[in-house]
């Protein structure tokens, strides 16, 4: 098959790679119906996350199972399935406490930029929609791989409830999704933090009822004003820089909480300076496989559309091209299609 | 009065200083009925926290309302009461978000180990006992003023449920009572870090279930060998140095619940460490005020013995000898007598 590497700093190659095969007996391969480019694929693509060796990309998929192992047993070919970036056996005490993206037998899902993908743990990890999508529900569907279950776990960690205010930093498509999950999850007044007016316009689209357009100590002076001096009740961090961590942190209430979805890169948060503020904290890799059925649901229903959030649509053999306008961003997130 | 001052590194000097006088109308004067050394005050004492001028010290106390501002509604000469370490005025929005400590109004109390203290705002940061204490009531009550309502926040920020696992690393005063707070709040296994004799005798007195001696990446390893291999559910951090921390994070389990009350010095949390910790964070300096009419019921219900931590008892006059104690962990806690 051609499939999608990244050999250094923006160099992804479209190239022949060995079809992927049943290694063990819990896996299944996956014929990809849409898959698309993450904001956290941007890292290693401009080389500030170091690598050595050339890597398969890709970890946001949806598709129909072609092949199961022997030991599958929900599982059957010629299903529609969706997938996260973690596969996980969803019977561990981990998976059990809802945190499937450290389950004790967690695998990194890689190589989704390509027609055929091997997926661990097959039974844990995949979820069959059901119905047989069509071509136009294939953007919402694949959002919930990992951007809209990424922006739920934010507004999730950062505790959204009804009537909340919240504020969301970062305007790709996870804190574009935070938006409409703090939307879903009852919050009255959601600030989208956002300079780019086509990112603006989505925010409202799903949700954002303010905007504001500046950043660090003067977008939370901003925040500041906005809530009496208070700060807001929750802010979903959707970014992973010190700037956006700190930002985070001081637009929240004494009392309120940060729910932190941005991969890390470079942040360390000095103790004394975090004792004093008073907030929450949670975070980490999303356990997209927790929400999956829920979510599936809302979108079936109609009530959720996260694939707005693609504004760009390529055949996969372009996906260099798709990094590259995220990278320049001139798209929020690009779609491919095998 | 003769009174505490500190002038520099282990330099404790008892000394006349004027008597504190009504300076603003929300203010009392409280004469000291008992006062203490904060395990906190050893930070400037051992140089760890710089200071330029001799500073007042102490911030724990109860006693006599002696005088009392002419704006203070509440409270009445020859009253008992207690206060914490933050004057707070109980009715800003912070304060009723529960966190007093970080009250709009707050300002520290200093100089309680002295036999007058003048509290600010008065009717917001005193509560009055139901009755007049006997003298051997007054270690328990004195504790009210911070280490059990900073050991009761430390439980509370862990989340510590009943049935939960909970580890506390630190076997100070406030460590000692976040074992005491967590059995009050229903937790099954109670895990106290410590290699003192004296302070594993206490901890198991107020419902410690297992000690661990080891510290560091050892004392971790072993909380996770008792645990399954998953960490406990709340780590209450008491201590407030870059180990500790570390391994109250190491020690949780994913998804459970780490409450910091340790006031940290030279501690930096390296956010891509944290984040595929996936632990909750919460902490900071206690709203001892939310607590204090609640933990005066249980204390004259006879239902806790927070006292129990005064190992040492002196006449204020010697209060030098109170601080050589604790910085040499002779003492864990010493009360003081004006």
């Amino acid at each position: 098959m051609q499939a999608t590497m990244l050999y250094g700093p923006r160099d992804i190659r479209f190239e022949e790679r060995p079809d992927p095969q049943i290694l063990k007996p819990t896996d299944a391969v996956v014929r990809i119906a849409a898959t698309c480019v993450c904001g956290s694929d941007l890292w290693p693509y401009r080389g500030i996350q170091p690598m050595s060796d050339p890597v398969p990309m890709g970890h946001e998929y949806c598709g129909v199972v072609e092949e199961v192992g022997s030991a599958v047993r929900n599982l059957k070919p010629g299903q529609f399935v969706i997938g996260s970036f973690f596969a996980s056996d969803n019977t561990c005490p981990v998976c059990h406490h809802g945190y499937q993206s450290s389950c004790q037998q967690a695998e990194f899902v890689g190589g989704a930029q390509a027609p055929l993908l091997r997926v661990p743990l097959a039974d844990g990890t995949l979820v069959a929609t059901p119905v047989m999508p069509t071509r136009e529900m294939l953007p919402d569907l694949l959002a919930l791989s990992d951007v809209m279950g990424t922006g739920w776990f934010g507004a999730a960690a950062a505790k959204v409830r009804p009537g909340a205010t919240v504020a969301v930093i970062g305007d790709g498509a996870v804190g574009l999704l935070g938006v409409l999950s703090a939307k879903q999850m009852g919050a009255e007044r959601i600030i989208a933090m956002s300079r780019h007016p086509s990112r603006q316009q989505l925010a409202r689209t799903f949700g954002a009822t303010d905007i504001v357009e500046q950043r660090g100590d003067e977008g939370v002076a901003r925040i500041q004003d906005m809530t009496n001096g208070l700060g807001v009740d929750c802010a979903i961090e959707c970014v992973g820089t010190q700037e956006s961590m700190w930002q985070a942190i001081h637009a929240t209430r004494v009392g309120g909480h940060v729910g932190y979805v941005g991969v890390p890169h470079g942040v360390a948060l000095k103790g004394e300076e975090l004792f004093f503020e008073h907030v929450h904290l949670h975070g980490g890799p999303a356990p997209v496989r927790q929400y999956l059925p829920h979510l599936i649901g809302l979108t079936l229903d109609g009530k959720i559309q996260p694939g707005k959030v693609f504004d760009l649509t390529l055949p996969l053999a372009q996906v260099a091209e798709g990094y590259k306008a995220m990278d320049e961003r001139r798209a929020i997130k690009t779609l491919l299609m095998p």
